[in-house]
């Protein structure tokens, strides 16, 4: 419902807040707060990326920033207008700190501030140059010697790594780093990308030939520059490869490829990295000041051993290093593992006419592509989103203003909607011996991604064969290798002349073990999850997602990731932290998150 | 001012325009046109680029069209409200014909029509797969033998031209043949862009090396894909190039490089084209059934010979075939004409210390760049148009609605605006000897861009080179070479290392001539240009551009360029006609071209 008396009652918050951030008052900003209240800051006061819960956990945090970032001048959003819905007024709104200028999302309870979201969009004095700030381009009048774009780009990458020294070194260019190119570039930040393949968008056209993204393409931009809306919905591999491709090339990143980072050292008193890097056969040492990890959420692969693999005369690999069934028309295949990569590979290899059989080995909460679509993204990332005025940057945004320690109250409900709306589905796969979960509260597929980024398929068609017995399904744990076959604790023996490891990854810090020390990775301790002391993500709770886009105990080193939707988002908010670093901005650091495990 | 009156008044005009193309009662047609009124259809009425004038111009078309086409079912657009300035009514309108759905802008004077654009948007039954119509990517479901997108490319790629026959061929790959390409994949119409240099963009940057887009970064965006809002506002060619190659590989356009067309011809009975072209140094014959030249709308280099000129023992270019001026530091070069090519060409030389000498043959307009762009396209083309609601889409409609008999009243004021604003400057220019111009009727830079495609520069910073007599300026006509200088009518000898021929351009159908026959560029005749009986634009008048984007006189023979804009905006235009014909649909022409000069 929108009236006047909503917006009147959302100013009369914002006038308080203001008020009292002005006169330094905590306790009159307390009383503004909800008792059950969330501010989520991304960036803005924290210099952090906190959500802080409560009035206490509000006058904390405000106690120790206040002084320094000087939040203030909330408003109404211009050209928005407050709505109330079930007892919670929702509104836009920008403010300002000392040294920037902020967005977000506020609702209210009985006129009190439930959640609010602070998000920080540019440091003041170091604004964008795009739209009315964008450069000429040409500059007219004529002057001697004249350098023109060609020249000075061609300049600026010869120099790049050698004369002048970059102020980042981003490890890892797929989606990730570079949208963090992307806007390092942007904000003037002299940075450079190393990945080891041969393109950028290769980290996706070397994956098994099939794939195509499980996301739908709303949810998929990078920043800058959308995807055209004659993209399809499920982007196939190969063309996102030239989508990111092009994106490099247009946006002026600074990318080298085939270049593999051989180790990276902090000098504690400089403050500066020493990278020793191979770029494609030559050495070069990169002393960057900022490192950001961007190897992939992932992790490194997990590759479990078990006795007799050393003997068993086919072939073992890693999903990752899998390269797609063409191979093994006609031949056995055992892929290990019932998440993403294992049903994907499974459905490809049976396509291709291999002997498939599935080796399940813990539950797996599965859901429809089509059902999570429509129930799951849907109302934020979708044609129907667009044409209701929820674009991409908004539907970050509110996506963002859900606190994370109350957000799988709000993801049960959408999948109770898709149990019920496929319950013949599910029922077919019990019948067929797959052992389903929906995560240990019920709260599906994204909570899962969140805590720990696995346990979960999002079916694109694998799971009919799993019904209809064309993949075979068996379920247990390996015990050993025997020279043809992959024997399991209960003395089933599978034959194979390939086994495929679908068994997942590691914590991100083990690229810092083996890039860095062992020692710099227990210092930064496990990366991704929430605490949420469910499967795989052990507690304590820690409000955020371990080590993302944030500081870390380990100075001066970063972890950016995720899909590309984070890739996205988060990139802002990380690309803005080393900005303000660049320019010696004061950026006092609420929170640093402790750490409690190492992997 | 915005009222619910101006609103019912429209409304009541397009309820009787609707009743009357209903009842097929072109006398009640008739009566609602106002006596110099104009209505140009682009495509869906008369299935050409067509400009009517008045009640009988009205009547004749649709005495013509009307059982055809059926236009109907005029509407105020969605979302749009009919405003009134100044006693004329402009409101956005949808429409239908039998084959298709259309947008346009009706502008009422008196509550009868004065100006109505119509223009074809989408064919039923073949609306082109966007936004909620996007393909799906991904094949949900497993299906043996699965063809990937990238095998689907692949394959496509190497069949075509081959195998299978493109439906059209366009010969030339710059922006004109990229965006209409790019038009076609969308449409489902096979067809492929010949090239003959090795990338695409190498069009561009091929050029001289100072060069940066003269127009505005809004008025340059291609379909589909618009710049990011972080490109300068002139953009460096190179920059251009590079974007034009991305684009080519998202968009999927089957773009052949290094290949050129030696020869074409049509079979009236089979009626399809053979074109031989030379691909790389393969022979490879094609048989299109419809022939693009997307040439350039510049034509044919002009390269006037004088005595002498065997001789000479400089160099001598045309102004398309100079390299930029790093080769000719503290040389004497003699640059001939006074237009854009010539004045950024000396500009360029005097950066690189040549001794430059321009030879002005006839008066020049000169505007700067930024009183252009602020007077001429602001309006339109600007972040402050974007910022009021003017979408490039809009942009261009409203550009497209302004009917060409009266366009040049509505640009001598604009022109009237700039010659006070700049005073000065010219004063400084007519002081140095400079010619000035301002069109035969003081229209202005526009108006001599679609009647002649010649006889200006934009300024931006060549003319205070010439004011300051840094770039020596001459006026004059050539009457011979000697071995080392240029000699004038009037005695003056230039002497000379170089001399940059920058005299212009033929007509497009010299391409014709070139690459079918003499026959058949005499056949379709002139292209470009309106007939306004002014310099270089001969009349009678034609009421649009000779031969653009429309049916030519040889049958599937067709022509596309223009600038950014135009390839653009029109390339819409010749696509759906390309598309009609592929599907069989019944395109008959109402007032097919006739011609009237050669070239």
């Amino acid at each position: 419902m929108l009236d006047s008396t909503v917006t009147s009652r959302t100013q009369v918050v914002l006038d308080a807040f203001n008020s009292a951030l002005a006169a330094g008052d905590t306790n009159a900003v307390k009383a503004l707060f909800a008792a059950d209240s969330y501010w989520r800051d991304l960036v803005s006061v924290t210099w952090n990326l906190k959500t802080v819960e409560g009035p206490e956990g509000v006058a904390d945090m405000l106690s120790q920033q206040l002084g320094h970032t000087a939040p203030g001048n909330f408003q109404i959003q211009a050209g928005e207008v407050p709505a109330e819905e079930n007892g919670v007024i929702t509104c836009w709104i920008t403010f300002e700190t000392k040294a920037g200028r902020g967005w977000g999302l506020m609702r209210l309870k009985d006129d009190r501030i439930w959640t609010l979201l602070t998000a920080l969009q540019e440091l003041k004095g170091f604004e964008e140059n795009r739209g009315k700030r964008r450069p000429m381009g040409a500059e007219h009048g004529a002057q001697k010697n004249r350098i023109t774009w060609k020249e000075s780009r061609e300049a600026e990458e010869a120099r790049l790594g050698y004369d002048t020294q970059p102020y980042t070194v981003i490890v890892g260019g797929g989606q990730g780093g570079i949208a963090l190119g992307a806007r390092l570039r942007q904000l003037g930040v002299p940075a450079i990308v190393l990945d080891k393949h041969d393109r950028p968008g290769d980290q996706w056209r070397s994956r098994y030939k099939s794939l195509c993204l499980h996301d739908p393409i709303w949810y998929d931009h990078l920043p800058y520059i959308k995807f055209p809306d004659n993209w399809p919905v499920f982007t196939p591999k190969d063309k996102v490869g030239d989508w990111l491709e092009m994106y490099t090339k247009v946006m002026e990143i600074n990318y080298w490829t085939r270049s593999e980072v051989k180790s990276a050292q902090f000098d504690e008193v400089s403050g500066t990295w020493t990278v020793q890097v191979n770029r494609d056969g030559e050495q070069v040492t990169l002393r960057p000041t900022q490192l950001v990890l961007a190897t992939g959420m992932s992790g490194k692969p997990n590759m479990p051993r078990f006795p007799g693999m050393e003997s068993f005369k086919g072939e073992i690999q890693h999903s990752s290093q899998h390269k797609g069934p063409d191979a093994w028309t006609g031949k056995k295949v055992v892929v290990v593992g019932s998440n993403n990569s294992a049903h994907d590979i499974c459905a490809a290899l049976w396509e291709a006419d291999a002997d498939v059989t599935m080796v399940q080995r813990s539950s797996t909460h599965i859901v429809r592509s089509d059902s999570l679509m429509e129930i799951g993204l849907g109302a934020l990332y979708s044609e129907e989103a667009l044409a209701n005025g929820v674009t991409t940057e908004k539907a970050d945004m509110i996506f963002a203003s859900l606190p994370y320690r109350i957000m799988h109250e709000f993801q049960i409900p959408l999948y109770d909607q898709m149990r019920e709306r496929d319950a013949e589905f599910y029922a077919g796969l019990e019948k067929a011996g797959f052992e389903l979960d929906w995560g240990d509260d019920g709260s599906g597929l994204f909570m899962k991604y969140l805590r720990r980024g696995s346990g979960y398929y999002i079916d694109v068609g694998a799971s009919q064969l799993i019904i209809d017995g064309e993949v075979k399904l068996v379920k247990g744990q390996i015990d050993h290798f025997d020279e043809d076959a992959v024997v399991l604790a209960d003395g089933t023996r599978l034959e194979a002349d390939l086994v495929v490891m679908a068994t997942g990854y590691g914590s991100m810090n083990g690229w810092a073990a083996d890039l860095i020390s062992q020692e710099v990775a227990d210092k930064v301790g496990k990366v991704w999850g929430l605490g949420s002391d469910t499967t795989k993500d052990p507690g304590p709770w820690e409000g955020e997602q371990r080590n993302m886009w944030k500081p870390t105990q380990q100075e001066n080193l970063w972890f950016h990731g995720g899909n590309l939707h984070q890739s996205r988002h988060y990139s802002l908010y990380l690309a803005l932290q080393l900005k303000a670093r660049l320019e010696g901005l004061d950026t006092p650091v609420y929170g640093l998150q402790q750490v409690h495990h190492l992997s």
